[in-house]
């Protein structure tokens, strides 16, 4: 059992050595030369944290659990946390084990006034847990509620509960030879309650990218009662009920359990690595591909920075395609995907294939890049005592715009590090549509010491004002949360807010549930 | 220009003839023993027809257009427009051509007290246009509103307004080289904003069955204001708001465009009928290819009486099965769903190829079955006059409950027959998912001359009972209205029926919009 971090993301076993930072950051200072010379800040100790007093009776609550509850993992509670700083803790954790547990939570948050806050991997980026207002907190982990229910081997559903992980998840499926195929790069931590809360992405990259195409049913504990929905492999009866609680981010209830669509254990698989000199010519590529329903498993494209980053490619482009199946052969489709993108300009290694082989993974550059996936948020975490802000955002967009809406965030990005020398920006397709792809963007630049929050605020401002002008969804994958909230308020069409609103107050008619996330409090 | 008939299905140029007909009705007498001898009754004649007078201002309105807009066409319709009986017909019909009238029009039914029916092709089978309560009727007739208004042939979307039908939408994408492969039996006459309003199921046999998934935006008028998204390939920003509009039949506002994902023309197509002594291979076979994640454009089970009556098969089950593409030859995936079809005791016909053929369509047992499939509505109507009750009923389940509910669907239906000398049931998959499959079925008896309603009903009532208890949803695809009502109140959520109603008040505070429809008047 590994431990998680009271501060940096992940687990403490997993952080990086003091060689391994060193390295790193000499990395980072040769890719941004304006970081100048970097020198670690001490880390910090949970025995230096001093948070403030319980403002509601918290017996049975330790300082450690609040500490560890205080909020999410994006790079401003990162910063807070090493700098010893909770101002988020809440002020009780409760553990339920059953319903009864929840709705007595939900009575006692009635009593003292509190909010509650539904917690699962805590491991959200855009301030999705984490209370920042005047009433009490208690926080609800449901990390104890994470049993496989039942497994449907014909129909291949499985019934879980939502305080799984993602490991916990897989390993309860492969005793039934079975795979959710779900692998979010928060895939160690993150729940399936937090991944239907925000509508996390996986590993697909085309097709069914998001939980929400993986989930039959659910079940969602309101104050005002069970929101339960029968397990159907489709319905055309009235606005599907699970789309409501997918994407709720905690604000409509406490999600439980959900039967899901789980797939046999892939054995045939192929990958390979596509290289272009220019990223309009990848993009051409991507697009091909995705419009020629092959849908590949696989189909990131990194740009020039991101090739690099990842180790796979020094000075071009690439396109990752894989396919996978438990079923057939996939050399056909990959040939051709591989046809489509030397068409667009690509220069395509040989694909490498797994043909009915149980055991393995993915391969080459496919593999170089996931190691560098997973591995991503522990160096975010590692570069902030050397004062390097390191971050990711992402968006979806038409292919139509995509060239413009490029431009423009790669501009604002620009204009914000500038104040502090510039800095660096990477992109990559997360995930890629026939009518558009899932851009994700990571920048890096030399943190305002001691001012690190505004800092983000205005170049997190700036992108997402861009992201928003040229066409783009303020999230792709990463939530709403608080952060996004502003945006996201002028997203969404105005009467679908009024219908929010009026749904929040038939299910949470108290107001209890994670205030200020989604819907700004008024 | 073909005419709209106003008490049969679809075009009085399309109606059998009087020798056709009486083939048709000796063709039913030799398939149900209990149907005797049948004679046809006079068909009516609109001129026959008796409205009640408007209840409010109707001046505009000429007493067809009443009759053309006073229900659907699902059985209980058809029955009493052939009485010359229109309970349903509404005081005034609109027709509006842009925003403004219709927002005039919300003010109307407010003036007045009136509902609101918001009208695309009038085919729903489920009760879903046409007010039966006490308050007067304003009919908002959206086929004024049917422009392309925007092709962006690079991310493969287009705007169009909602009133398109089938045909119009169909020949508007084809200039453009794109088609939405979108044909469910009403393809004729209903129009996009219909499919919208109820989840409509189209052409797709697997993966992207329903008008849900090919909608990136849509636009929708409500009393409180325009609901309008934003055009996005994909979003995780809070529950998708699409989604509450999708299915929500008319009761949240009036749809009048969209942006859709359309697909380039195939070019390559494969076709191929696999026979089934036994129900349960045939039901094997389905699901194996359903599994496999071969994704085929059709893979439609027909069981032994549907396989008669479509003409596919004399004596056994069949699965058709079919692929397109318009990027890539479908060859390797027909084999291997052969393949499993086979291996699940199949006889599987030699497959039907098109390669990189632009034009051309389907062949063989899926063209013959095709054909009967638009055919069969008109048939439905066709017999009413020598007083045979025929229809339809879906549902769609999980692999592992198909054979109870199938056995327990069958035998409710048996049961609710016997008292006219039973009839015949039939029985197909019309879509099949990885985790269960939609079966459709057709009943046919003696119907119980002047008290067919009253014994519609009662049938009804048995089968949706059974398929409830047997748990299917009440409908996979032909929606809710008032007929699927009850059944559907014990389906959803109980919260999330409190979310419903607090969302048309938001929407629509004067409750003007069509009221009885999804939510049952209180």
């Amino acid at each position: 059992m590994k431990t998680q971090s009271f501060w940096h993301w992940g687990f403490e076993e997993d952080f990086p050595d003091a060689p391994a930072r060193q390295a790193l950051a000499s990395m980072a200072g040769a890719l941004v030369a304006s970081l100048g010379a970097l020198r670690e800040a001490p880390l910090p100790k949970i025995d230096d944290v001093k948070l403030r007093a319980p403002r509601i009776d918290a017996r049975g609550t330790t300082e450690r659990d609040r500490i560890m509850h205080a909020g999410g993992k994006g790079y401003r509670d990162i910063v807070r946390a090493f700098r010893r700083d909770f101002p988020t803790a809440p002020d009780v954790v409760l553990h339920p084990k059953d319903d009864e547990e929840i709705f007595a939570a939900f009575e006692l948050c009635k009593r003292e006034g509190a909010v509650m806050v539904p917690f699962g991997g805590g491991t959200s980026v855009v301030g999705g847990v984490g209370y920042d207002g005047e009433r009490p907190v208690v926080c609800v982990d449901l990390g104890e509620r994470k049993r496989l229910l039942d497994v449907d081997g014909t129909s291949r559903l499985v019934r879980i509960e939502a305080g799984a992980t993602g490991p916990e998840l897989e390993a309860a499926l492969a005793e039934h030879g079975l795979s959710l195929r779900f692998y979010p790069q928060s895939f160690e931590r993150s729940t399936l309650g937090g991944w239907i809360a925000t509508r996390a992405g996986g590993h697909f990259a085309t097709g069914y990218t998001h939980i929400d195409d993986l989930v039959a049913s659910l079940r969602m504990l309101a104050p005002a009662g069970v929101f339960e929905t029968k397990t159907f492999p489709s319905s055309g009866a009235g606005p599907e009920p699970n789309r409501l609680v997918l994407g709720s981010e905690g604000v409509l209830g406490v999600v439980t359990e959900a039967t899901l669509r789980a797939f046999a254990r892939p054995i045939h698989r192929a990958s390979a690595t596509v290289f272009f000199e220019r990223l309009e010519r990848a993009v051409d590529g991507a697009r091909a591909i995705a419009q020629s329903g092959l849908l590949p498993s696989n189909c990131r494209l990194l740009d020039l920075v991101e090739a690099r980053m990842s180790g796979v490619s020094d000075g071009r482009c690439a396109l990752l395609v894989g396919f996978e199946s438990a079923d057939h052969d996939v050399v056909e489709p990959m040939e051709r995907a591989l046809k489509l993108a030397v068409r667009a300009g690509g220069d395509a290694e040989a694909p490498r294939y797994r043909r009915g082989e149980r055991r393995g993974s993915e391969t080459g550059g496919t593999e170089t890049w996931r190691a560098s996936f997973l591995r991503g948020p522990y160096l975010q975490s590692a570069l902030v005592p050397f004062g390097v802000m390191v971050d990711t955002f992402e968006t979806a967009c038409t292919w139509s715009r995509f060239a413009d809406l490029d431009r423009d965030v790669r501009s604002a990005l620009s204009s914000a590090m500038s104040p502090w020398g510039g800095g660096l920006v990477a992109m990559r397709f997360s995930h890629v549509y026939a009518d558009g792809p899932a851009p994700y963007y990571t920048f890096g630049c030399r943190a305002d010491l001691g001012k690190e929050i505004a800092q983000h605020e205005a170049i997190k401002r700036a992108v997402s004002d861009a992201i928003s002008r040229a066409g783009g969804t303020i999230t792709h994958h990463h939530a709403v949360g608080r952060i996004h909230e502003p945006w996201y308020a002028r997203e969404r069409p105005q009467p679908f807010e009024a219908v929010l609103r009026a749904g929040k107050h038939a299910l949470d008619p108290a107001g209890i549930l994670n205030p200020g996330v989604l819907l700004s409090e008024r």
